[in-house]
């Protein structure tokens, strides 16, 4: 068990707030939740927006800021970006904005596992419209790795197969072997590592391995991201240790629309049922 | 060539609104410019918030309430709803709002071209799930046929593949089988017409009627709604006619988000190249 100082108890047992666009970064929040069993949770997904990765850098700095403010409002100890996209092209204007307010987004930590996990530099960055336009997981891959290859693909079905529940099955192996097509034409792929840079995809990743063949790694930032939330807490000793008696595993769930479609196909994400009690609708 | 009031000649040479949630919408405006080749046309897509067809009905009505205002604040002679999902839940609210602008959806005009090509009066309503759950298809044909059996199927994949511009070969048609296999579990469908009820869907009109198989009719809204818009603006004096002089054709393109994205796969619904220096950024 982790010593607080007296001063910082009240401020560590505030919960972690988590946001993304919709229902995707549910996948994070599972991760974090693994990781961190003594904290408290506070979601928020712009449901009425979604999806961010389809629309302009200047929308999804506006509105993931519109939806950051509302988190922070309600005295939450660190921000996560779970949404690739908003960490993408939000996250500079994010720490500005929130200086006392710790703000880790998804990129970071997906660049990170995918340089680990890759033994030849070869990677591939399967995310959003949004996501490859702005290349920010090609600049951090760079940045840590300045002789890895980095291919990007936007491969928008995949948010359509898990938002329907179709993870599995031809179709949905079909829509991944079409995407990974584009990755090399012979019997096994031009890379080794795929990054899952979409919360979305985590529900496919078992079709995208079948489609992409043996020796090619499968990562994804959740795991990622909670170590590195899990370092940045403990830094600032704001770290609630597991058995601390804290607020443990508690969540809230704010959403901008339809909390009955949230608490629905939200559950396939959290890895647990979610009942639409949990889920307050807000304006953001 | 039909003669306007001299009175009149200043009103009805105003340009036709178009609202659609995206793209999709374009379909309409191609059946609109082909049925009224004298008139001039200002279509909006609510490209920052789109998707309509997953929100609650709440969250449709005041999104489609901002965007039909930013269109009759351009002093348009009437406005079309070419978004099956705005018109299936915001219609009453636009026409009580904007009294001296009559307001065409596309729901009544589809429920139409249902009703004209069925024999049995077993029909499917393919749509979104904003749409299906609303109802309004449902409603629209039972008014007009009281014994017809309406089935209202949620589609949702069908917009993500005319996005992605997957329109036939083997991925789209097995999406259209799964779909459609809730509709007969023999070698035919029960039914004997689909309503395509949604603007993406025409995209994929072929793929669902090799699905369907034969004997099914596949109708679709876009070209009775510019039959009805052709009446209402005749009963008001307000239809220029074909060869009249008139603004012939010109469009004007409003975008709430990405004119280069709107540009690029608008063209494929409109039928034609869709310039970006005709799109118009707007804030609404």
């Amino acid at each position: 068990m982790t010593a607080i100082a007296p001063g910082l108890a009240a401020a560590a047992a505030r919960p972690i707030g988590v946001f993304d666009s919709g229902v995707g970064g549910l996948t994070v929040l599972r991760a974090l939740r693994e990781r961190l069993p003594a904290e408290s949770f506070l979601y928020l997904g712009d449901t009425a927006r979604l999806p961010y990765g389809t629309k302009s850098e200047h929308t999804v700095v506006r509105y993931a800021l519109q939806a950051a403010d509302a988190l922070v409002a309600r005295d939450i100890k660190c921000l996560v970006i779970a949404c690739n996209t908003a960490s993408a092209v939000a996250l500079p204007a994010m720490r500005e904005r929130y200086a006392d307010c710790p703000v880790i987004g998804v990129i970071g930590p997906g660049a990170r596992a995918a340089c680990a996990a890759s033994v030849s530099g070869r990677i591939a960055v399967l995310a959003t419209e949004a996501t490859v336009r702005g290349g920010a997981y090609q600049r951090a891959i760079l940045e840590l790795r300045p002789d890895a290859q980095v291919t990007s693909l936007a491969c928008g079905m995949f948010v359509a197969l898990a938002e329907e529940g179709w993870t599995e099955g031809p179709i949905a192996l079909q829509v991944a072997q079409r995407y990974l097509e584009r990755l090399g034409t012979g019997p096994t792929l031009d890379v080794d590592t795929l990054v899952l840079g979409c919360t979305h995809f985590p529900a496919l990743a078992q079709v995208i391995a079948q489609a992409a063949g043996p020796g090619v790694q499968i990562v994804d930032s959740a795991a990622t991201a909670a170590a590195t939330v899990e370092e940045e807490l403990a830094a600032r000793g704001l770290l609630l240790a597991a058995g601390s008696g804290g607020p443990g595993g508690r969540m809230h769930f704010l959403a901008t629309d339809g909390p009955e479609r949230f608490a629905g196909v939200g559950g396939r994400f959290l890895g647990a049922p979610l009942s639409v009690d949990d889920v307050e609708l807000v304006d953001i």
